[in-house]
């Protein structure tokens, strides 16, 4: 099929939204992913993340980059030791094995594409020590604790 | 830097609008290029280009694939022998080795998002046999001859 026509609030012909991920035991709230390109003749994935408002994505690191373009409300996201207001069309690179959280306002969704590649490794969570580092951060503790 | 913000536009701060190409005698119209994410470290890259009004992209084929996704305005593509119209957020898959072209609308500028990957073969320019054999299907040539 060669176009997948748009439907109405980010959605698309035969691209099934499905929930972000599975196991149990990992922190996130209220985010759908629709994987929109992943083919074994491309060897880059996208995907489209929709976080509904106070929602977040879950806090993590890994080996592999991720190019995120945001096209749809607004929120925040933690990369390393930062934290960046976003709008709609802000690119965001997350560096090999950089801390990250994306974060949609109280007030609307946050919505993104995201770029990854096909073969990567799967993510690490934050120990509780690394976490303790990462809240010593007063702004990072408070972008923690914002919703 | 992890956060380029969007200018307004479809413009990013660090990232320079690029002919589409350079070669003399490729037929192309009111084209641009912005790479929005290339890293030795990914392996598909994102470049968003963009139509002006009755513009065109080249008609070409080639080894690679591309994954499509319209951000703005409207027009239709060539895929194949088929022809759709566009409009944002549809999603235009092109399989190798198939023919194809972007055109905007008249009145309206044609802006999206390309996935490919890192390493990819150079386009081919269909033949004056090539094309008359795109020309002898009636919307083809219709399309072609548009703008």
């Amino acid at each position: 099929m060669a176009v997948r026509k748009a439907a109405s609030d980010f959605a698309w012909e035969g691209v099934g939204r499905l929930p972000y991920k599975e196991a149990d035991g990992v922190p996130f709230k209220a985010i759908s992913r629709q994987t929109l390109f992943s083919d074994p003749r491309l060897s880059g994935e996208l995907r489209y993340f929709e976080i509904e408002p106070g929602g977040f994505s879950t806090l993590e690191r890994h080996a592999h980059m991720h190019g995120v373009i945001i096209l749809r409300g607004g929120g925040q996201c933690l990369v390393g030791a930062e934290i960046h207001a976003l709008s709609p069309y802000d690119l965001v690179t997350i560096e090999p094995w950089t801390w990250h959280q994306f974060r949609a306002g109280r007030q609307e969704p946050l919505g993104f594409l995201c770029l990854v590649n096909s073969e990567r490794d799967k993510p690490q969570l934050p120990s509780t020590e690394e976490l303790a580092v990462l809240r010593a951060n007063p702004a990072v503790a408070r972008f923690f604790d914002e919703s």
